[in-house]
């Protein structure tokens, strides 16, 4: 492939529609082509800031000849059905997990690009994190010894709406799939899914017979063992945190917020900002890194950093995680590849 | 009772109880009057620094009318006949954990003393350290709303020696039961044990058919999640840290170290002391404030901090939790009461 | 001013003429028109990352009529000159620190522009980053009360090349001026200045007839104490830090890396990575909103919020400096506006 | 000496004296036998937690024949009468700083005592805090290379009472002089002091031509440049802190507080608790410290740690701190020995 831009359509001017829309305006590599949304008015509004077309439909996009890769941001129904199209005029793909909430039609959608799924890339954003990304790296490259012990706490400022959360799929697939995938980043196999949920603080969520908290113990197929703890509200912001424990120490990263101030009084020294409220900021690198890692991964032909196997896997343990929860049982997995 | 000082007894010239020697010598309220050692050579050595008796046998303590109580620190097999025979001579007793390894052993124990296990407390020194205490003061105060999740991290700079680990009831009985009455010291009903133990490091632990990693959530009475990360080894000291997530904020306690001096050069910024390298230096003001506590307890004839019950309850949960384990499933208990 | 971008011209394409280019580009309400450069070869390779024209001479600036704005990022000796015409061609200038050496030539400056020194903004990046900004409109705000002390810390990581310091005016005119500039952003009136030079480790610098570290106190006209301590050197990086003391409390901002991670071992806890190692990497965001801050001052027709003005005192305290330090006297200046 | 308990007689029941008393009673190598004070209730109440007997007249205290060491915390107008006497009935002394507030007077001491001066051991806590203590000894060790800078922060958390303010000598003899021996530990030999200082806060204070803010430099005799920062009240608690930059790095110490606990919420994160409120908290350690290492050297006859010298010295680096303030120029010492 040549060195001119990567030319880019997007599906999804949402939030996060708008988090990648404005990477590829600053990236050098890149040049955003078309933004599809059938909210032609959101699409509308983001192409203005950039020199893009603003489309409805996706049939607008895959009628053109000019583009070489899609990045789907738009609702978990549509991936399924994007990604097949666009893996099917040979344009590379980042979609945003999960690729379906459904371990069936991700597995069908599996057969159908058959042998090219490796065109796909899945938008885990947090591997992608600088703090997290060196953390396992470092592991990686010994610098603890043998991993032994991984804490991913993660909790979420507040629930979100209760429509979205009617048709999110429960806590395991739509939130602790991010930390099952995080899990993966350090522990690719994991054997064994152990999870407890818990109705802490939310009527509406019990209503919905899904769980406001969670802890999920995970084995991994050389005995490290795996901890995600979940909230699906916490006051003090975002809570985002990690430590990889080994036989020769510890790396842990702590939460960030948008200044090294501190205040010191009668009362309370020490005192920071609060942390960053939720994921646009927090991940606002880690939006960044993704895009480069994507527009790497094309220029060089070299496999994505998240593959669509990824996706299916993290599925896979969250649909584990359920079961597990919901039986009192730990759920043995073959590897990473779990049938429900 | 006069204000006269507590004259105590004590049981066990080793580590602990050199501890516990030491803490009287300094605190005003109380007199060490008699050590009783079968190495007596031990009991000699701690006797010549302060004002008290050497003595080999329990008999030689039981007969004196001198005494208003005891603390045994001898070994484990030993607590349970101490403490009758101590409780039956209406002495007060200060009993470092466990009482005993075998629920039935304790049970019966129980019966014997009957009514009076308000003569005893149990030595769970981690409740009196001063940051754990005030978090948990904290949390009942209502400082972070209602409490929902604990994280309990806890691991031993190494293991233990062979001959010792052998004898010691498994990874939960041992290690995890402090970690069990933390639990229990914030939320005293726990309804439900899930533990998963691993085998990370060590041939010789797995060969003891025992654990050398664990991973345990315990769910209590009103849905809160506990979670309990332990490990028998851990380069960078003994690692013991807490936190509380409530529904207005999160109290937590970092590790501890002799200095408040940082190092910053080329290669590191922020650099710290090693953490304490084991309980008798991280819980030395945790030792202290217990005897305060059981000194305090008997002026006052108020319940004390740490009961009978409490040891009693703490193995319950071990039990439940080494059965989890090996089984894969959650075990239920009957509020903290639970039947092997 | 219409709402169309504001288009600009850079003058010197080093590093911090790359720096502002790279900003102008991400910013969506400005527009980088041309680059001018003698080192013409500089200019094209930063013209090619834009859309800008890449000229060798002022005058292919100062001819053209489609720019709003210069930013002066060449050398220190060409900025008096660049001012002049651009203010008499009726453009805005954001010039980098100092104006001049010459405290006199920065005087002949201030009189030939004349009144309309309201078109100049001086390049004080570091009123722009978010810590130090954020305290500085905190105690503004009158959170810690009354202001009495600050303590401003500065070191760079490793003296600049021979050439460059022989020519630097001093380490009070060079570096130390930015300091300056920093204790007159929280205290605009400053009465005396006492510093004390040393040379503590290059010999070439003391060759130079100049220091390698030095310490500054200013007295402002609410007699708050101000103490700047500077040194040519650091061995952990760019050591960039600042507390704000006053009568209710402490606002402090302490050196920034790139993640927050941290290290555990058996040899230290806590192990942070190296701070950010200069002045790019620290104050990266600082020079983003410093660009903002143009941009918003033209819009809007309000003072630039580091004016002409403070250019030429800082540099007179800078002189103040220089004299207290070679005579071991305080020097008193009248208000900010100090006569060498 | 035998290895029999050192016997030590203490001048002053106050504050101070109730700290010796009870690191006295708590150390098994000494033992406190005489508590002299004309306000005889306060010796009586101290003598009553250890068995020592209560006088009123250090004439009881030196016509006895069973003591080895005097401890003075009487008021500061009776050292010198004290410590002569002493040191001719050949005792040991640990006299509190400063030993006269009038260096005349000590000078005059120092004649008495001639070169029997040895005796006596200087009561500057500071050295012996674990964390300055610590750095002090690292700087010595090479860690950080050659020390180039010192930053020591001071400040009380409220000003002491008028009348103990009115005859204390000022603030640099009185609370600076702490900070000018932590200079010396570091670098004995000071070659040039600077100070200024302000009145920020209190009316009283300067009516009392004193000031209640304070900055003071010193330089090294090899070009070290150390900076003390001193205020008269601190709204977060006592304010101690040290940093030593070297050429290879800096080691700093940052303030203490009961716990590590620390709460975040939406308003803050990483809120700490209020630092220790003053020296008998934040000092606990050193006094024991420096009680043990006048009893090491008495025990073995090497120099004590802090002399009558660096008594002597700190108060002449405070009386050439108290010129530079009040003239505004650079005051030189002849080495550390310097005559006002």
């Amino acid at each position: 492939m040549s060195s001119s831009p990567i030319r880019i359509a997007l599906f999804g001017a949402g939030r996060i529609g708008q988090v990648h829309a404005k990477n590829i305006i600053m990236e050098s590599q890149a040049e955003l082509v078309v933004i599809a949304d059938p909210f032609i008015d959101a699409a509308k509004r983001l192409a203005a800031i950039s020199d893009a077309e603003a489309v409805a439909t996706p049939e607008e996009v895959f009628l053109r000849d000019d583009i070489d890769a899609v990045i789907i941001s738009s609702p978990t129904s549509t991936h399924v059905d994007l990604i097949i199209r666009a893996v099917t005029n040979n344009l590379f793909v980042l979609c945003e997990k999960p690729i379906d909430l459904d371990i069936l039609a991700v597995q069908e959608c599996q057969r159908e690009i058959d042998h090219r799924s490796s065109q796909v890339m899945l938008g885990f954003n947090r591997r992608f994190d600088p703090s997290f990304n060196a953390i396992q790296r470092r592991v990686a490259d010994g610098e603890i010894g043998r991993l032994e012990q991984l804490i991913i706490i993660s909790r979420d400022p507040a629930p979100a709406p209760r429509d979205y959360l009617a048709g999110s799929g429960g806590i395991f697939r739509d939130m602790t799939i991010h930390d099952l995938d995080m899990a993966r980043f350090f522990v690719p196999e994991i054997v064994e899914v152990t999870a407890s949920g818990a109705n802490s603080f939310s009527d509406e969520i019990a209503r919905l017979d899904d769980f406001d908290s969670a802890t999920v113990t995970l084995r991994g197929s050389s005995e490290e063992l795996i901890t995600i703890i979940n909230s699906r509200h916490c006051d003090y912001g975002y809570d985002q945190r990690l430590e990889a424990f080994g036989s020769e120490g510890m790396l842990s990263a702590s939460n960030l917020g948008p200044t090294s101030v501190k205040k010191h009084t009668s009362s309370a020294t020490n005192q920071a900002d609060p942390h960053f409220p939720f994921f646009l900021e927090r991940y606002e690198a880690a939006y960044r890194e993704e895009l480069r890692a994507f527009i790497q991964g094309i220029r060089t032909g070299e496999p994505f950093a998240t593959s669509f196997e990824d996706g299916l896997a993290a599925l896979q343990l969250a649909d584990a995680a359920t079961m597990s929860a919901r039986d009192g049982q730990t759920v043995p997995t073959q590897g990473t590849v779990f049938t429900a």
